[in-house]
């Protein structure tokens, strides 16, 4: 079999996939190290409120105040950002905290950064629940 | 006085809401109008179909199966973006459709990228609705 060569949608499409499935098991397993996705100029805006850097932001999500999460991912849309290889990930989906009956719906949006060694890291996330 | 000067969060803050503002008056007034926004590298992803261009973005906006609509703005986020001068948009809010007895949530996003003149056109923008 020849390499089947991928275009520029499918491999964002894929990044988008795979960034999502990582980044919401590693929330409701690991959630500390979900400080290693972001770096020192990330930022996260997480309903409304604004942290700057791998140490606001991973602060920011340990200290979450629920034990535990399960987030069920609806949606994925993803779009090639124009400048640096970026690439822009918009996620809807439902949570369902710990001692919480009902579950929350989400939005979120990020956009993901390459790495010299052909990783990615979150450049911008904005978090949102979407009150019914 | 002496000028205010703004920092870049007032900025990109600013020209984010000026823009979620103009945005959603000219889709509820004037939606033809909306083609002018993009340009022919912008991408839609409309609940989850992909449009490139003024061309097809303009048809897919004019086209969609509404006379009227109004926009009820929830949340605006926005952040700059690491390159070009990009700016991120996250929003959420509430759509009535005429003849739709009630509205739909809806989570959009946009990164605007400056022109030369001052003004920003619209490069990426990814819509969906929330359903509950």
């Amino acid at each position: 079999m020849d390499k089947v060569e991928m275009g520029t949608e499918d491999q964002h499409e894929m990044v988008a996939k795979a960034f999502v499935n990582h980044y919401y098991h590693l929330f409701d397993n690991n959630r500390a190290a979900l400080a290693t996705l972001y770096h020192h100029t990330s930022m996260l805006s997480f309903e409304g409120q604004k942290f700057l850097g791998v140490e606001q932001i991973g602060q920011k999500l340990t200290q979450l105040p629920f034990e535990q999460s399960k987030h069920f991912i609806s949606t994925i849309d993803s779009q090639p950002s124009p400048f640096g290889g970026g690439i822009l990930v918009f996620v809807s989906g439902n949570l369902q905290l710990s001692g919480e009956e009902h579950q929350l719906k989400f939005s979120q949006m990020f956009q993901l950064i390459p790495l010299p060694h052909g990783s990615f890291c979150v450049q911008n996330d904005m978090f949102r629940l979407n009150y019914g």
